[in-house]
């Protein structure tokens, strides 16, 4: 199997673009520093290379299982790489100094999450849903939550998970059935938690000394519906009010999932209060929880978003290098020359050149995304804080569902790379296929997030975000018109996908009906990714172009990212149109046929 | 899990507009009456139904498995199933009465075979094998090999197989290695085979009571590369001159494949002549293996873009059945009337319908196929007979790599449908996706597919039989042009299809060089597939409305046919689009990385 080595050069320049050197010139981030980023990112392929990605395919094949004494094993290594990790401060990069972080932006994080995701999706899962903890204990918990849980969480000693599923409740978390009662028996302000949850990912481990979920609930006198759940912290040891760690709560993991992928992470069926209660605390106001899981849920589903970027990465490293070494055939522009290695043959390269344009398409617009959520939060402009949150809020539904999308693509062409040897599990191609294929169901499916975009950020504010960040697409478009010959090339195929964009747009405001808006949902997502991906390329070959004439840089690298840009232009951008006559046909022959025809 | 049913209203369908009344009404096929035709579908439905869907799930959970002792065994119940299915004599439906077939039109052989295939795709490719090695020798045999082998084949007591690929010879056959030296020694007409053949699908079992091998190897006279490949059978137990079988031939299994599906299907790795050589009969003319094996891969990759079809009707019915009876949500369209199977939303049906749209499509592309492969053996006019060996050679290339990519995304659409259960193995759905993976990489990667008709089929004729093709097309346009006006809607869809596989043929034919047809290949060919299924589609509208006009057949199962057919023309005809686009953006961009940058 080819070893993963973290593709620093297209990371940093992502990094570039997304704006990193304006946030590092803000106050706040102070200490992001070019050569200390540098070496975060240098030191993190390190560990991602060497300790995490060696795991992977070893923890595939063992997968996880439970113990008859109720205890979850992950698979060999797997604890030892995690003390490493907690030992090396990984954990607490981008939060906040007062709780023991180290305050770098959050877009670092997110670069160095996703040296974790493609060195082993499995096992970063556990650090990943220990983020989103944070996030919302950060935002939504009381002082004294934030003192007891916070400084564990983010020095990794203590993992989180998200408790929302239950069999009944998938998508529909209104129909949710755990009960929390108010406990004041067992002191005030705690809660005794009943019910089960499935799917809970890394619900249970002996990684970390503590686990703390996070538990969406009903209250007695919660209204019905998605405005009566509250959501709970709810940690397996009960922690003191000194923080030291007290009895067994009663929560457990009743049993592991059987799954296509991700089988070094165990998938819990989680029990609580199967012996009388399980003892939490509310996070958050009374019925406020959906609201609070939603601060989870948009750092989550951005970070599903880069687990696509990852796995994307990864699976084009091993189809390059097999590529590259397996010689079949002869080069088709001069087959006198003899057998060549595949890389010569253009079919082949079709699939790796589309690997490679959208993974590197989808990195940018994922950091793009993140580092909209820094200025959100860091930029001292408070206008500009808000068209940050704006573009964010547009633009995470997008990361999550095209990012994963990718991830599973681009993985499943690293497996027609390899032909025969591509199905066979040993080759490692066909986990990464497998591994990614969950991303594009959890954290909100992929057609939730699409309803997402279209319900809440496009027909919501009447198309303003979108206008707003059409207005930005378009000034690279008039960057690229402007620009040398070669460059230029490549306008009229963005400038088309702009326009689909619009039009879709358009569209969907005149027929912002909700059967309407639901059946363009798909489609339109799509659209814009492609045509969002695109606008990242283009921003990146206009950079690159001003590198490669100011002698910056290793040409090589910069060839590769115009030819890339060039081929996205050519070969990628094009399916705007067919997703933009896809959301313009409306919904008559989509809703035509009974229930009962299926 | 959902059973599996036959889809027989839509297989009859797809039989009549691929022409089997006109088959049937010639004498060669005098015996195919309406009412037998009938029975055998309704029969091999029972039979996949009631024997080999039961089976599925329970052999992919097993595998299979080398014993210490050599022998290789399939999963429980494979080979009881194997003596039903040859005691109901479904092995030898279409073939030659001399040899004990029972003579129907290939096109119904085909339709039992997708029920097969549907039912248990691992356990249907043994018999798939055996029908390939029955056409290669009743192309290629002698007299003596078609009396000594063909009888047994046909009955399904002996079994064949494919032995193509060694290690360093996949895609490029010209790299074979495996040795047949004459053997005067052990008889006239003997040789000796030795090597290895890896991938080799059920190339051992218990199930047939014997298997001929067909393998490619080299004489010692052989001139290098694909013009010294010969093919050879070589039976696991030798023949006598009566029959009877003989002593165990020096071939066997040495290793199983760990796969990512068909776990059902024993992939092996094949010793031939460990011990001395393995002995074997030539099969055509020395030299010209390569050609005897094309008649046996026609036929093969006609079967594989059919196994496509079976398995996106598989995961179809179980997705339906799925969202038909999953609760979750509200209907969009009407909030207040409480919550709703999720068959009502519509980004669900967006899914559904699009794998409804694309399963028929390719189903009935590939009996159209099929049944111009029954024309070009027995239609009485040779005019007749030439057209419909272009069409079928046209459209093979097409059937294979379009019902395959179909049959693969569909399975996954199916997963998705699922939400989070679709990724728990015990669903089964994502065993269907695991499955079809497969059939976009044997048989000849759909790339190779895709060579195959720009090369053979398009350029090589200067696009003589596509435009032949499209001339038909068209006459469906108009058609579809002059009906009434609901049908008359598809039809500005459908034109932009036609001009667009017109379009793109003619880039073709205007910059033949082998990179730009290479770099071109693949968009061409979905593009092929996109339109000609929709042709499928059209056809069948147009056929339906006639018959609902009639009142001729049960009304519900026609307007859905038309639902679909108008689904397939807004949503999924529009992708032709962008194939154009991506074909006539040439090679530059695609072929500008050196091969060291990737």
């Amino acid at each position: 199997m080819t070893p993963y080595a973290a593709p620093l050069d297209d990371m940093r320049l992502a990094l570039d673009l997304a704006g990193l050197p304006d946030l590092a010139a803000l106050p706040r981030f102070a200490d992001a520093t070019p050569d200390l980023i540098a070496a975060v990112l240098e030191e993190a392929g390190k560990f991602g290379a060497g300790v995490l990605a060696p795991l992977n395919a070893p923890g595939d094949h063992e997968g996880c299982r439970l113990d008859p004494d109720g205890t979850v094993r992950v698979p060999e290594g797997a604890v030892e790489a995690y003390a490493q990790f907690v030992e090396a401060g990984w954990t607490s990069l981008p939060f906040d100094p007062d709780y023991g972080g180290q305050g770098l932006p959050g877009v670092v994080g997110v670069a160095v999450t996703e040296i974790w995701q493609a060195a082993n999706m499995a096992w970063a899962l556990c650090p990943l849903l220990t983020t989103g903890t944070i996030e919302a204990l950060s935002v939504h918990g009381t002082d004294e939550q934030k003192a007891l849980y916070l400084p564990k969480l983010i020095s990794g000693e203590w993992a989180g998970t998200m408790n929302l599923t239950e069999s009944q409740a998938g998508s529909d978390l209104a129909a949710l059935h755990c009960k929390a009662e108010p406990a004041p028996d067992l002191g005030e302000g705690l809660y005794r938690i009943t019910g089960q949850k499935v799917f809970i990912t890394h619900g249970d481990h002996e990684m970390a000394a503590n686990i703390c979920h996070m538990v969406l609930a009903r209250l007695p006198d919660a209204p019905p519906g998605v405005k009566g759940i509250s959501l709970f912290l709810v940690p397996k040891l009960l922690v003191e009010p000194d923080g030291t760690l007290g009895a067994r709560n009663d929560v457990k993991a009743v049993s592991l999932e059987h799954k296509l992928g991700i089988h070094g992470s165990p998938t819990c069926l989680m029990a609580y209060g199967d012996e009388g209660g399980a003892i939490g605390t509310l996070v958050g106001a009374p019925h406020q929880g959906l609201a609070c899981m939603f601060t989870m849920m948009n750092n989550a589903r951005l970070n599903v978003g880069l687990q696509g970027v990852g796995i994307a990465e990864r699976a084009y490293q091993q189809a390059a290098a097999f590529a590259r070494d397996r010689i079949q055939g002869v080069d088709v522009a001069n087959p006198k020359a003899g057998r060549v290695a595949i890389v010569r043959h253009p079919d082949i390269r079709r699939m790796l050149m589309t690997m490679r344009a959208k993974t590197e398409a989808a990195r940018a617009l994922t950091y793009y995304a993140a580092a909209q959520m820094d200025v959100a939060k860091a930029d001292p402009d408070p206008a500009q804080q808000a068209k940050a949150r704006r573009r964010q809020d547009l633009l995470v539904p997008v990361v999550k569902a095209w990012g994963s999308e990718i991830g599973f693509e681009v993985a499943d062409l690293g497996i027609q790379i390899h032909g025969g040897t591509g199905y066979i599990e040993e080759t490692g191609a066909a986990q990464h296929m497998r591994d990614a294929r969950i991303a594009r169901i959890y954290e909100g499916t992929n057609g939730i997030q699409a309803m997402d975009l279209v319900g809440r950020k496009v027909l919501r504010d009447q198309g303003a975000a979108v206008r707003e960040l059409l207005e930005d697409m378009r000034a690279t478009h008039a960057a690229l018109v402007d620009a040398p010959v070669g460059l230029a090339a490549m306008a009229p195929h963005y400038g088309t996908a702009l326009d689909d964009l619009e039009a879709a747009t358009d569209w969907l405001l005149a027929h912002d009906g909700p059967v309407e808006a639901q059946a363009a949902a798909t489609p339109y997502t799509l659209l814009f990714g492609v045509a969002t991906g695109g606008w990242q390329m283009m921003r990146a070959a206009l950079e690159v172009r001003r590198r490669l004439d100011a002698g910056d840089g290793n040409p090589a690298v910069l060839q590769a990212k115009l030819a890339t840009a060039h081929f996205y232009a050519d070969a990628l951008m094009p399916a705007t149109g067919a997703h933009r006559l896809a959301v313009t046909a409306g919904s008559d022959s989509l809703m035509a046929m009974a229930d009962d025809w299926f």
